[in-house]
């Protein structure tokens, strides 16, 4: 016995290399385990290669397994009602004192169990899964104290166990919590030392913080990431979405995954983003559902080669989008990225915002995670907004859905 | 045997009267075959009601099944290619020489057997219906000859095996063919001559024209309006999309069932639909996908009671929209309808531009089409983008999923 599976008769958008989709015709992957041992043409398949399962996939397209790389999928509670109060009027102040907010979620996933967090983030997982997600970031943010962020981190470490990959972000500098008001720097000291205590109880991936005047300020942000720094954790942040505050160039310095949101990005902060090596995170799920009018510089991005990525930014205040699919559609009809740049960005260049080098293409030695579609051709992912155009996803190099 | 069935431990929405969601705490419907025969307060429920069958559905909300009144559901190939190009940067005249456009979907329409238009708008109107669909409107309009809008809305008719009510709509003054090009009033003359005949096999309840510059002048949708009323057949009108045509009230002064997409709608144009009833059918896929900044005048239509309804004006072109929640999430973002105005537009003000007086809401003598979701409160299916609320659909009484 092999061990080796033949998935054949596929058409593969590969995304390895700068080809457009990195498309192959008459393609086909050979797999071992949760591995791809083998991507080519048909036709080049050594012969003599021992096959001990094939799969025939009748000229569906093949992609790499989504990757979300920005979301707060763990929270108690939603803010359904919120969404609703706003659309008939009420003023954020309004809001506010309804006890609405991000501190609402704060309050609700402090009061929630782990058991009730996982229920309702098993929920969404469910909703991305079934659009082909196979690794997801998680951030934790809601919980504000070492006891709450622990917890949230714990639920999103459970998620693994639901087919997918999970990454954990820690977003201690996420929101000023009620006990700390007027104390923002005395919080930051706290943040500064439950990292490391979440980081040995192997809770922690990388470090995200919100830079922001609604926020916390730069030099905050800055000696969160000097102990992260310290630690051997890799920084993201999320930069320049209301104004310009300079983060992508304080990410850049410390040489961060990605910045992310990025609508009042300066040149140079471009620039910089560029010199390190930083994703450009674009959540246009957030600036949909914020009807901000604001882009980020696109054409600037392209122009100096900063990977640019997507994501849902999934979160229950500003962005309740449970939908990859959707985020493609959105990706193009605002900020004008072409089908091909919105997949990129939810594959090979989310990958590439994760730090992880063995995914997000289909390339031999990579994971087996991938997504088959029933499209005549990739595109079409972010062309049409709805439908259910995904036949089949492959996790670690099994199937969901029986096959042939 | 008494035939009624009891749909119980139900939170109901039912549009009736109007109440806020027309919502019913602890609610229940008894149904007997395709009709509803009862709905309140389960407390409210006749003694000895000779109830033969029992669904408990544990605190579920129940909406009436939703109803997507403006569609161009049937048509060949798709312009996902056309989408990608416009992204990369081609101009509509560049497009327009690559054989994209309408024409292009006029060509595939013809081209197109009835089995394979069959084929492919049964795929979307799969989707629709995973989404609460039971009663859809498609239009004709990519045929444009006599011998290919009947096939079109022979294919439409057959969509009624697949569990849904299908309305037909004549919209042979979609856009000129091409053999008529410069002759745009012989073309009207020949479309004048099909109604009576595509009528006379039974495949038009309603009829339809675009009016507008790019479309046909408010004096040759008017001929179309006479012929119709001569033959006893309601108008409809894409008016006002991208211009003020006028044609809202040209539409009024036929007593037409709307007047659709409206986003240059002018005062007088809203006060005109007032007077006659006629429904304003919002679109807000096509604004999205158009990346329209023009607002249509919600606020006047709340202000002098025009009823407002939503649809996804699914189409290849403008509005590859498969999802009616998505619609629901756009009405709210871009038309900032609340979610109770959203829901409405899909129930009771959809049945009400499609003139059926037996549907859209939950009232005894109904049709038995309704939704069972999987939420906190319908608010949610305005709130969420993406993610699969529905639990089950009942059509006509008999639910998708089997039930305890
Ligand atoms: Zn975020
Ligand atoms: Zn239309």
């Amino acid at each position: 016995m092999s061990d080796l599976t033949l998935w054949r008769d596929a058409r593969l958008a590969t995304f390895a290399g700068d080809q457009p989709w990195g498309a192959i015709e008459n393609g086909a992957l050979l797999t071992r385990g949760e591995r791809i041992e083998w991507v080519g043409p048909l036709a080049d398949l050594p012969r003599g290669t021992p096959v001990q399962r094939e799969h025939a996939l009748q000229g569906a397209w093949v992609t790499p397994g989504l990757i979300d790389a920005h979301t707060h999928l763990v929270y108690g509670g939603h803010r359904g009602h919120e969404f609703e109060l706003r659309l008939q009027g009420a003023s954020y102040e309004e809001i506010a004192r309804a006890g609405g907010g991000i501190r609402s979620t704060v309050a609700h996933t402090r009061a929630a169990s782990e058991a009730e967090l996982l229920a309702s983030a098993s929920k969404r997982l469910a909703a991305l899964k079934a659009e082909g997600l196979t690794t997801i970031e998680i951030k934790s943010g809601y919980g504000l104290s070492r006891e709450h962020e622990a917890k949230m981190l714990r639920v999103a470490r459970g998620l693994a166990a639901q087919g997918v990959q999970v990454r954990t972000t820690y977003l201690g500098l996420h929101a000023l919590p009620p006990e700390f008001e007027g104390r923002a720097d005395a919080y930051v000291d706290s943040c500064l030392e439950d990292l490391p205590l979440l980081q040995a109880e192997g809770l922690v991936d990388a470090v995200d913080a919100f830079c922001e005047t609604i926020g916390f300020t730069a030099a905050q942000v800055e000696r969160l990431f000097e102990r992260a720094r310290a630690l051997g954790l890799p920084v993201k942040l999320h930069a320049e979405q209301l104004s310009d505050q300079g983060g992508s160039q304080l990410t850049a310095r410390f040489r961060g995954l990605s910045a992310d949101h990025l609508e009042w990005l300066s040149p140079e902060g471009v620039q910089a983003m560029a010199a390190a090596g930083t994703v450009a995170m674009l959540l246009p799920g957030a600036y949909h559902c914020l009807r901000e009018t604001k882009l980020p510089p696109i054409a600037a991005l392209r122009e100096a080669g900063v990977p640019m990525a997507l994501a849902t930014d999934h979160n229950p205040g500003t962005a309740p989008v449970l939908s990859l699919l959707a985020t493609l559609q959105l990706a193009c009809i605002h900020f004008r990225l072409t089908p091909e740049e919105a997949l990129r960005g939810l594959t090979v260049n989310a990958a590439r915002a994760l730090g992880l080098k063995d995914r997000g293409v289909l390339a031999a030695g990579t994971r087996a995670d991938f997504c088959i579609w029933g499209v005549d051709h990739p595109r079409e992912l972010s062309y049409w907004l709805g439908g259910r155009p995904l036949l089949n996803r492959v996790f670690g190099g099994l199937a969901d859905q029986e096959l042939a």
